[in-house]
């Protein structure tokens, strides 16, 4: 993988850049849809290409659970057994090990915890994520982590990061494949000096990119951008910097702001599965009767597919009535608004009018809530 | 509506022939995928054009019911409403009120039934159906019938064919649209006399085509295939001939060589929704643990974009976690089946070998049964 930053803002952190990987380039800043079980919920991919998207994220633990990452593998790898030919970003199975698994025990060794879908026991440990990465075989993997919870007291912090650095080193030397990046995940709670020691750590290592992690987690989003704005000045400027698991469009728009590069988020789709839409003037609820006789696009400065061939009427009906096209033509357009507002973004940061940019957003946005 | 059959084979009744209609032509034998409410669950348009589809069906109780039909008609019609620009049918609305709705009452006004979505009160009569059908705008519209019940007995059908042949001549009589082809159905229940009753009643008024009614409503094939020999010799030669809600592909061979040209059945759609694939060398079930590491398509013969792009092994995962990519591949491969089966089946009769085709389609299918 290369990354170059290929233009700064004049008037905040805010950068672009291009990120080259073995399945093509992209610029950043970037928006990476969610790809949890080897599918981005309801999208094939060409819808997801159509769209504008670059690279997705896969779960690590949902595919190591099933169908299994040796079966992907003997099947020629995550890429071809999905028919994706863009770039893909496996997490390390941490978070989802925090929120989702049950009985979790954390040790040295690494996570035993039992399925979410089964109850069947497993363990998780470094050698293990990387082992399942390597077998998946994405683009771009993560170092195993904890994710540590919200809130939690200093002292817990502090082993959490210490962990999290013994994990990482783990990683970087149990890896083989040498095609994939290798990012290293920063944590440390809202404790800026926790933040530091993590950033410092992992930075020690000389990992492919960084992210941001124990983030969107229930902290508001006045500290997040606070710990953002923390964290970015322990890294290096050379790296890609991804923010996980963020989040709403003003999210996106307030941490590129701060220097950001990448982002993925389940919200575009699935808002999308519960009729909620972004629209350039706020977002709409498909549900809402008002729609029922509307004959207008979801957003008029819309160039998706959902907007050029349906009315919220015939959306609005799709959705009532279940029918399965709904799921996919509302996910088709919110995929579409988070890669356009990417898109804009960078545009912007070339143009060197990024808080023009964020102005007109922000006025823009508060035409209509629903 | 024009209808012109160009190919006769020399070995049985089976035809060929071009359908011309304000939204396209298209040869018959010809299979239409059932959109109920307004959508072929879970394909787009595009998907449905690329699998061959050329007319599709809708359902007028349906629709009349959600999200209603002069709602459709401010909105411009069913096919911009649905964005579907090839040829549609609207059925009579009679096999879902006889099917789906509840506590019916019928006389000669029409049938007063309850809702099956929320138990509001309707009537509808012949006028209705037509005034709804022509709301919605189908290119071809069908006269309001009584589907008569299975087994019923032979006065009741008698009382039943009466009663269509009354509603028939009112459809006829009411419709006041001249760009909708108008098809009478034929029903008569399995009693010969009573078929011949319903369809000489039926031809007298000169419709644009005949369907055939009651049928797939718990008979077996062979009582089916009687029932059909007889009515065509009823049904002049130069009016399309459609077999209501039937049916599985033998079922299609079957009516193709007595002389059917339409066909409509949720059967691909609905089958694909639970895993059930068809192939040339029979049914599959995605599920079967056998498919879990297969990385062959769904059948080697076909053309269709799931058997170019994805194998059993991801249709499997896909199916197994519930993910919605999974009945659009499915539907996209069982209508391009069923599709791919009637262009056979076409070729075959222009080619003057339709027994021949016959006996390697059952030799063919006979190969595996999951």
């Amino acid at each position: 993988m290369e990354f170059k930053v290929t233009h700064r803002a004049g008037d905040c952190r805010a950068r672009a850049g291009i990120i080259k990987t073995p399945h093509g380039s992209f610029e950043t800043p970037v928006f990476m849809p969610v790809g949890t079980q080897g599918s981005v919920k309801a999208l094939s991919p060409e819808d997801l290409t159509d769209a504008d998207a670059s690279i997705i994220l896969a779960n690590t633990y949902h595919l190591y659970l099933r169908p299994g990452a040796h079966l992907i593998r003997r099947l020629g790898g995550l890429h071809r057994f999905m028919n994706w030919k863009g770039a893909i970003l496996t997490d390390s199975g941490g978070f989802q090990v925090y929120s989702l698994a049950r009985l979790r025990e954390i040790s040295e060794r690494g996570v035993v915890f039992r399925s979410h879908i089964d109850g069947s026991k497993h363990l998780i440990g470094p050698e293990e994520a990387i082992d399942i990465q390597e077998a998946l075989g994405a683009d771009i993997i993560m170092a195993f982590d904890e994710c540590t919870p919200y809130p939690a007291d200093y002292d817990y912090v502090l082993k959490s990061v210490g962990l999290t650095s013994l994990w990482a080193r783990r990683c970087m030397d149990h890896r083989k494949r040498e095609d994939q990046a290798l990012f290293g995940i920063v944590q440390g709670g809202m404790y800026k000096d926790l933040r530091e020691k993590s950033a410092s750590e992992l930075v020690a290592m000389n990992f492919d990119g960084y992210a941001l992690g124990g983030l969107s987690v229930g902290e508001d989003a006045v500290t997040r951008q606070r710990v953002i704005d923390d964290v970015i000045d322990f890294l290096p400027a050379t790296a890609p910097v991804y923010l996980m698991g963020v989040g709403k469009p003003e999210d996106l728009v307030e941490a590129v702001r701060r220097g950001v590069d990448m982002f993925d988020c389940v919200m575009p789709t699935r808002n999308a599965r519960n009729g909620a839409l972004f629209t350039t003037t706020g977002r709409l609820n498909i549900k809402n009767a008002r729609y029922a006789e509307d004959d207008r696009p979801i957003d008029e400065r819309c160039n998706c597919y959902t907007c050029a061939n349906y009315s919220r009427a015939y959306l609005r009906h799709l959705f009532m009535a279940r029918e399965i096209l709904a799921y996919r033509l509302n996910s088709i357009h919110n995929i579409s608004y988070y890669c356009s507002l990417m898109s804009r973004m960078r545009s912007a940061i070339k143009d060197n009018n990024f808080d023009h940019f964020c102005s007109e957003f922000y006025t823009l946005k508060q035409n209509r809530i629903d």
